[in-house]
């Protein structure tokens, strides 16, 4: 039972798009991402995802709307809703959502990975 | 689908010891809480919990010795282990843990509340 230190985690790792976990509770992972430019349109059928911002300002495109999320801000996509992370800047986000959950959700991309690993 | 700033959140009371639901996914919720001072003993039997500290330093006492959690840190509470959580400054917390989640646990103390508001 570690405690985990963010700004620790962030530190392990630069590139973006490549979610790392850091914990898991009741089924859920908690995992932390770098993100800069634009990911792939996708949507998960069966997961709600939140995305927590550390540093800079997210947005996510959402069909009807972009929603801007700064730091210290969270945001719930809930499952079924097509969205797509745009950072401008670089963004350290920390994610929560079911272990299940394959981070480009219904589409393979080039951003795909097939498993994620611990650190 | 809002988007919710945790400072925000937390400028919206002044109670210690008394969570309140910012989010909801996946069956499980998003907490806030402000703590101060020492909680009670108690286990949660089938559910773990995981304490995000967003200010200040919190001491997770735990049957086999002391856990420090500070700002940008998280630390999950496995189900079953007997915690403690004693704030000796003014601490903010974001708890994320399933939604049956009861606050004092097994036990049923002057600080148990039957149920929790959404802000």
């Amino acid at each position: 039972m570690p405690v985990v230190n963010l700004a620790d985690k962030f530190s392990r790792f630069a590139d973006y798009w490549h979610p790392r976990i850091v914990g898991e509770l009741n089924g859920q992972h908690v995992k932390v991402a770098k993100l800069l430019g634009e990911f792939d349109w996708h949507f998960h059928a069966d997961e709600d995802e939140l995305f927590l911002v550390i540093q800079g300002t997210l947005t996510m495109q959402l069909r009807d709307g972009d929603v801007t999320i700064g730091a210290g801000e969270f945001f719930i996509v809930p499952r079924g809703v097509e969205h797509r992370p745009v950072a401008e800047e670089e963004v350290h986000v920390v994610l929560f959502e079911p272990a299940s959950t394959f981070h480009t959700g219904n589409v393979v991309t080039e951003k795909t990975r097939e498993s994620l690993e611990w650190i």
